[in-house]
């Protein structure tokens, strides 16, 4: 008999698809939707990463080929299923690409919402995780980062702005109707891959996070890893995040859901992050030293909207959820290296293969 | 010849209607769209106020029924009519419907916002000029209120955030894209009406301004005017407000459209108001006072949400729009009751009556 049938949007995305690997481990059935804006789909249409997820779990998974703006869509599938609770990750979520095309950032981050909001509220599902973010905190004014942070202040980009947008709306839809029962979790910076090898970060946009691009490096595929801004006011002048590995984001997921069922709460808010800062350069020493590659980088101008030195307090959460990282820096290097060299082409590789890559 | 075609949205709307009385006088064309959330429609499907509108100014309006929400009914309206720029009065505005309905407002105002500014896009049409309020400022931390103010600090409800996330959008959007010409305009407190007593305020939703409930008093329909607060620290307990004459309003509307054609602005925001506070209490003097009328009230505890002393510097429009209010507070009075007396029902009397109403 399983717990109960969650909901996940954008579930074929990185983080979306590693967390539904702990749902099910820990017995939640899935209903799974995702566009592929930013995922990968083979031929006849399925979710690569959610085939990695079956194979991983040994479960199976219904997932819908569905946009969250397609609001009939969307509510079609809410009539099919019953559906008890929902966690809410698809959005587009690049910074640069945010600051070029706001109207297509707001546009997607915010109706999808609003949608999903509606549609739960029109079939009486009350339960929510949505996927928020450090950069709702802008610039910080002291560290580590606690939940009572000031939010919405000094915020450097488009993206960051949907995602503060949107906690605001969650906090106004939760003061008026007592029925929702909201967490909102604001991830620091996810990295890493699934111990096995099957499943990790596949970005089919041309803006990358910071490990794909390591690891393209690593790979022989870039040349050199280019470094946003080598004199901020930190140890080695680069800038320091908190990073944490996908799979304890996934756990955390898996935790709010539970008190989310456990107990009322209206609306809550953690930070997800290790409590630890990591400077770029460290990053790079580290999964070079993991890994045995070598990274050239170079290091530029500092790139407009970045924030120097971020990283949080999660001792809420611990508290609250009874969530801690367990992962260490070394760990998501060694893990996302795993899947790079096992999937050289990421998902779009039917089969995997088993190979060093380039280095 | 006429200057060019202005798209106004909300157009059979209070302040809406008055301002296509102002565009039509100064020589532009108007296409108008309103979908009488709230606003009257005639037994034919006209909107009651432009009716109106064309007794006035002599001149015929293009009217369509449609919602913002429906995208496709807007994409038709752009393909039918070469529409040169936007003024976007569409929005709903109760700060206590907000309250209540915080998904309503939020969806209402930011998808309709959004999918203006796609079609706008789509058929290179870069001139708006879009209806802020003095409620993105929050709480003041001074005054009179410039426009350097803080916005989006402690605004105290939903209504108002819908205005400062799209300020923030139309921010960000200018600053992707050049050709965009936005002007936002932070409309102090609308009063009054137009003088010829055949336009006016009229509401349909039951949350109501200051002015029409103080007319229905002063009509015998209500027993007496809730004034909510009596302890605030001013002259004599009751909030400050900077109440401004809706032909004001309207003739700001036309200065900025004028501006944003004669150069290219990007994005600019200008502060409309008198610049003189004025208490609730000074309010019902002077309306009892040049209508005759004896207005009982009582005062209630404060009202969530509400503001103590709020008023505008609008020195940055007189300088930049070449404007400035003219109307008195005694004008805007005598014109809404005017407006009041000759149409008890509001429009939706279809003939125009010549009574005193109750007193």
């Amino acid at each position: 008999m399983s717990l109960s049938t969650v909901f996940v949007t954008g579930g074929a995305g990185y983080i979306g698809s590693h967390c539904i690997v702990e749902l099910l481990s820990a017995g939640y059935e899935v209903i799974v939707v995702d566009n592929f804006v930013n995922s990968v789909n083979g031929p006849d249409g399925e979710a690569m990463a959610l085939k990695r997820v079956e194979t991983i779990t040994g479960k199976s998974i219904t997932f819908y080929e569905c946009d969250l703006l397609d609001k009939s869509a969307l509510e079609a599938i809410f009539a099919k299923h019953k559906i008890d609770c929902v966690i809410h990750f698809a959005a587009i979520k690049s910074v640069g690409e945010s600051m070029e095309y706001p109207l297509l950032y707001y546009k997607n981050n915010l109706i999808g919402m609003l949608n999903l909001l509606e549609i739960m509220e029109q079939f009486g599902c009350y339960q929510l995780v949505f996927s928020s973010s450090c950069t709702v905190y802008g610039e910080p004014s002291f560290l580590p980062i606690t939940e009572e942070h000031s939010v919405g202040n000094s915020i450097t980009n488009v993206y960051g702005k949907t995602k503060y947008f949107i906690e605001e709306m969650l906090q106004d839809i939760t003061h008026a109707n007592k029925k929702w029962n909201i967490i909102a979790l604001r991830y620091f910076n996810p990295l890493g891959a699934h111990p096995s090898g099957l499943m990790g970060e596949d970005p089919i946009k041309p803006f990358a996070n910071i490990m794909p691009l390591i690891s393209q490096v690593a790979m022989g595929r870039l040349p050199v890893l280019t470094i946003f801004g080598g004199d901020y006011n930190t140890e080695d002048g680069t800038g320091v995040r908190d990073y944490i590995h996908v799979m304890d984001l996934a756990t955390g997921h898996v935790a709010a859901l539970s008190l989310l069922q456990k107990s009322h709460q209206n609306y809550k808010v953690y930070n997800l992050g290790t409590g630890e800062g990591v400077s770029v350069l460290q990053l790079v020493k580290t999964f070079e030293k993991v890994t045995g590659t070598t990274i050239p980088f170079k290091i530029v101008e500092r790139r407009e909207g970045d924030i120097s030195v971020m990283y949080a307090n999660a001792d809420l959460a611990e508290k609250e959820l009874g969530w801690k990282s367990k992962h260490t820096l070394e760990e998501m290097c060694t893990d996302f290296w795993r899947w790079q060299t096992m999937n050289p082409h990421g998902y779009r590789n039917k089969t995997t293969k088993m190979t060093n890559g380039h280095h």
